[in-house]
């Protein structure tokens, strides 16, 4: 299984792949992360008045090169799209080219939509401002060409108790897509 | 096209592609080099007693998301395997699985073997040594399963006259595969 982040920049994607990836478990189910190495480059040409854009592909090593490959070509995904909640309704526009996007390329995947920054929203408005995204985001997944299979999470980022709901919830996916 | 450059540790890879791309070029054909942001983590953890592998693969922008993915779903490759032709014949067995993964996986790319460290041979001895080892992988590529379309090449990293055959010979091969 492949899991893919994607999203704007700045919306807290490295950070919560990093915090979700940080759980502690019991010894006998210890979560174990390894950083695989690749190192892609794109280099582009010209040569006969046609022009060339080569990704040159890098691995660090043996491991790297069988996983990587391997898991690209026939593992299935789960995209995480990550937004920043507190930016508000500006956000929707942004998140419409990656939901076609992983429609067309991937039609069945789950997609976890992932408000982050909730930390900076009013206590009091919380629960409307999230109700609010949700029903937007899904009004317009209505639409033909994106995607079904959806759900929702709203996280601060380091918020162990929402991390650990989050965690639980991809963990879910990933069991029931196998 | 992507370009993929596969081999054991410390033979050369990342050093070749550094400077295969440090071409220079007249200025209306400016050779043009940007890394692509990607980095993958596996994350591994235990559920319910089953051990998941979930690869992750974090892009740090819209256009890193788009090239990559889309350039490893549906581009050609063209695959460089570097060895270190100093270390002689004990490569060879190297070689073996790495030659054996590219043709299942991607049975008609075009297969660079590229032999590095010629500086470290000695002068007198740079033919014969090329010619053993060539016809040797040549040999061993006539069995089954081993890639049929197979070139040569025998660089010093840090020459650039050599390095700029080598870049002729990988843009001619992208030429013709295109
Ligand atoms: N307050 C707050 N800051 C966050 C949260 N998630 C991420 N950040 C911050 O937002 C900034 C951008 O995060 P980053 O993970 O680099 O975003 P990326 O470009 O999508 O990978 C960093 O300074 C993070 O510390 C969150 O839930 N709450
Ligand atoms: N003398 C010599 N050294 C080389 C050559 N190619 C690479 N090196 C050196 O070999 C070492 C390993 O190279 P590196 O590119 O990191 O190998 P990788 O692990 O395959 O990516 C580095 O110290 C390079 O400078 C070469 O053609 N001649
Ligand atoms: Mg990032
Ligand atoms: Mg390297």
């Amino acid at each position: 299984m492949k899991m893919m982040l994607v999203g704007g920049p700045g919306r807290g994607k490295t950070t919560l792949l990093h915090q979700l990836l940080q759980e502690k478990l019991p010894s006998h189910g210890r979560s174990n992360v390894a950083t695989l190495g690749v190192s892609v480059k794109q280099w582009s040409y010209v040569s006969e008045s046609k022009t060339y854009h080569i990704s040159c592909w890098d691995f660090a090593g043996q491991e790297e090169f069988y996983s990587t490959h391997q898991c690209f070509l026939t593992c299935r995904s789960i995209y995480l799209v990550v937004y920043d909640i507190s930016r508000g309704e500006s956000e929707l526009s942004y998140l419409i080219p990656w939901l076609l996007n992983i429609q067309a390329r991937a039609p069945s995947s789950p997609v976890v939509i992932i408000g982050t920054h909730i930390d900076k929203i009013n206590k009091d408005e919380y629960d409307l401002r999230r109700l609010q995204m949700r029903t937007k985001i899904q009004d317009m997944c209505r639409r033909p060409g994106f995607p079904v299979n959806l759900s929702f999470s709203e996280v601060d980022c380091f918020n162990e108790k929402m991390l650990a709901t989050l965690r639980k919830k991809v963990k879910d996916h990933i069991n029931s897509a196998q």
